[in-house]
């Protein structure tokens, strides 16, 4: 395999951290980023300690020259760009009348702004090459306005939208782009922190396993060209839906 | 009829325009606005002319201050808000990697962000009345996310979340929120002066007719509580979908 | 108006004859069927006492002859049908182990199967006059496949797409199809003998009202053809959806 | 890995056999019918010239008695069923006025009730064993009903509803069941003799490929349960949609 690159925009802990290391270990280099760069520490530690090759970029997804900037930077310095995943949330609970014009467009800004910022930038380049796999999380608000939901539904509702346009629009360029709606709870701090009784389900597999969900992610990468997916819902076996 | 009035933001010669008349032929004194207020006075004469009362007021949507102020006046000098309905579209066309990040910030405050702070703004004076009825309109990218159409989607998508999570939260305390999918070219100047071959369906009625969707949304209003829409979708005959 | 009928397939205490009636107040000829004709009297003299003109007819929609038969009927001794209302259920609730062949062919048949027999009958004399109207009945299984419902989420998916197909194909030739979703207990007697509490809800608007669904129907009749609905949701403004 | 067999009923010559082999590929004894088990031939030779282990079975998956009998054999004479497949198409194309009961029925009886008492069976001996993969075969007319299809899509409408059902009611209790949206030509000799425009495709990967099919009910059997999916799309990366 020649040197190529996946960029995993919004590397925290859980299911960023884990597609990382999952493409990592197929030997894609592997660039993680966050807002803060010395959080990407811990992620770049244990790539590299099972022999993978990892850099870590501090960068606002949500600012239009920084992504800019990152994705020349990969592609300058360290090798094209194969694989994108955007993984960025903004869950937030608030009723419509709680709702601050500032929450409401932060929220936006985080889960569906920075995603387009991210799916164009990684295009452009992909485009000359025509080829390239661009991922988008998404969450069961992608596909229901719930009560209290209002701004993250509306966020998750762009970004999936922002993932079909692509689709359709890249995919006849031999780009193949996926949403992935991810309906549960995830294995993070803070489910285990926030809800404890939920993250006791882990025992059980209850609780969304980040290495399993990106096992899933590089199954859509390595899809035959001739019957790639374009969304896909992951969820717990006990999980009410 | 206690005085009751109905708000229509982006009230444009065509779909709000028609919504305001059909409403006004009914009692509600019809308040609409625009960006620019002298654009109105077309409409504001017709209502008139046809008995009807009206205010126009010139507002921006997108602006938290603007939206807030103008529901405080008609609430203060009108009457109460019964109806609102929002009616902003942004329609633009371009592939992913044209689309600039102004672009599809625009297109998402217009077409979101706008009815948001709308929506937000009714229904917390509506909420202390137990009553109202809240309308927003959908297009076919509400439903769909197209090659050239990630930030319009985008858009359209964020606020039919908008419209789910709100008939949600605000149903069951009394306010029946509904979105309205309109799948087609409506009889407007635009679509005369630019689509001049689809207006010529238009003798067939094969392009939608302004007051058939306003009489739609008159039959939303006046739906019984124990059968409520939250969304219909309106096409012409002859449409294909 | 020229003497029209509508046909109402499946006209039972509630919604079916809440429709007949709704249509037979504006002057169209009630033509309403159950399996035994004589559980249709009580609806035919009610009416009859409101001015209206009905007839009954004993007639099973699962079997082809039956369904000609009765079109055939209708046409040549009643008057055109210039509205068909295919009202049909068969709620069950078995577990996948549990539901036999006979109740999953049964609900199939009652449910979607005699949807066919009657659309594609009323097509067929709908079609030469390039006009007319074809309403379907659908609930919540129509959109969702629940646990316990493998057999009725069967049927009524079934009918969607049917109503989806024939509204795609007839209407370019001028025949206006639509489906009605309804996610809510309706006031009738089975809730009220069944789900006391449920029914109590009714003091409060809490169930559908069948007077309140039907209004609906003849809203979707009335509709221009520029601006066809071919599916719109009906709950009570109290339910969790 | 103890000895296990998948079914596959309706392993034609595309993909059934091709999901066939590539499970009798890690190992599982495949299982395959189809109503004439003499054209069963090819793909059992070639599934033992792989160095697995098969086994073909006349039935017709529409008769009760002879799914019950099909599984009940398997089960008794060679290993546990732990992965079922149903693959049975009946794509036709008629306008509903000529669409005859009988087709309507049949293409149901395949599309449908098959799927059923398979699933139905073959969840009777998961359930105990708390274990199991189920996976259906569906295609673009499982999610749309377009002109000329209301048979097709009632069926396939009706086999994803059942899927759904069997996903919400055996998932906690161990049991994986998933349907995958089909929504493009496949590579079969159906294709090759009718639509010869469209196989020029393949070339280019522009129809599905049998073997990259299989790949993704693999991968669905293989993941971990902590994070399943219940409904995947597979397209050419050129198809219009």
């Amino acid at each position: 395999m020649e040197k190529a690159s996946v960029l995993v925009v919004g590397a925290g802990d859980a299911t960023g951290g884990a597609i990382a290391r999952r493409f990592a270990r197929e030997g894609y280099i592997a660039c993680v980023t966050r807002r803060s760069a010395d959080k990407l520490e811990g992620l770049l530690e244990r790539i590299r300690a099972d022999g993978g090759v990892a850099h870590g970029f501090g960068s606002d997804a949500r600012k239009e020259d920084e992504v800019t900037d990152l994705v020349a930077r990969i592609e300058r310095d360290v090798a094209p760009i194969e694989v994108a995943v955007f993984n960025i949330g903004a869950n937030v609970r608030f009723t419509v009348a709680e709702t601050t014009e500032r929450v409401y467009r932060k929220v936006w800004e985080m889960g569906a702004l920075a995603g387009f910022l991210v799916g164009r930038e990684v295009a452009k380049v992909m485009l000359p090459r025509a080829r390239g796999t661009i991922l988008f999380t998404g969450a069961t608000s992608s596909l229901r306005g719930s009560a209290g939901f209002c701004a993250f539904a509306g966020a998750k509702h762009a970004l999936r939208a922002l993932a079909q346009s692509m689709a359709r629009e890249l995919g006849p360029q031999g780009i193949h782009v996926a949403h992935v709606v991810i309906d549960g709870a995830i294995d993070t701090q803070f489910i285990a922190e926030n809800f404890p009784q939920r993250y006791a389900l882990k025992d059980n597999d209850g609780i969304l396993n980040p290495d399993a969900i990106a096992e899933n992610y590089w199954s859509l990468h390595r899809q035959h060209r001739s019957a790639w997916t374009h969304e896909l819902d992951l969820r717990p076996w006990m999980e009410k839906w």
